[in-house]
């Protein structure tokens, strides 16, 4: 790979980067209606076509808890005691919201892309 | 408004403002695939949706431009010369990237919205 095409991938990858990176969050809220653990999250969202890696998500999640927009509980029944998430009533209502603004930026988004069919 | 519900709308708008960032790269270079103006621009995507403060808006062109996604022309038929922005061909690769990742997105956030007619 020459370093003109280097350069273009890590220029498309931090464009692509940020655009996942406003949807992470509410797919978390969204997911953990659900209660579930971090490492859970982590394979519904790979699953649903949002990888994350855990380094990002364990942290949000636990900033998430901060802004009161997650709970938690402790699971102790197992040897070594896991985090156990829960989207709050606050969280839920900032789902409702975030998903509202998706859907106006997808057709935002939709209507700005004028050359349907003309892909080449 | 209280403390705690000023602090709530803080967490609120900052999640959106993220949710936001991402999409206006990817609408500009699909709006710019017809050429224009940065002013036009801004009007182009306010009307679509997205509205963009010009003071986040014309920083990103100029970036957009120095990354090779946008090229530009200065139109010097009027007494103040213009910017002209067009989308280049390595910016409608990028654009058709990030649409396709946008919709995988948007196919991913509405299989994790299982509370669909239970918005109480």
């Amino acid at each position: 790979m020459d370093e003109e095409e280097r350069q273009r991938r890590e220029i498309s990858d931090a464009h692509r980067q940020e655009l996942n990176r406003g949807s992470v969050v509410l797919a978390s809220l969204l997911a953990l209606q659900t209660p579930g653990y971090g490492y859970a999250l982590l394979e519904t969202l790979d699953k649903a076509g949002i990888p994350v890696a855990g380094n990002t998500l364990y942290p949000l999640l636990r900033r998430l808890e901060g802004q009161g927009l997650l709970t938690s509980e402790w699971d102790t029944t197992e040897s070594r005691p896991r985090k156990f998430y829960r989207t709050s009533r606050d969280g839920q209502r900032l789902a409702r919201a975030l998903l509202a603004e998706w859907r106006q930026l997808d057709a935002a988004l939709e209507s700005l892309d004028t050359t349907k069919g003309d892909e080449s």
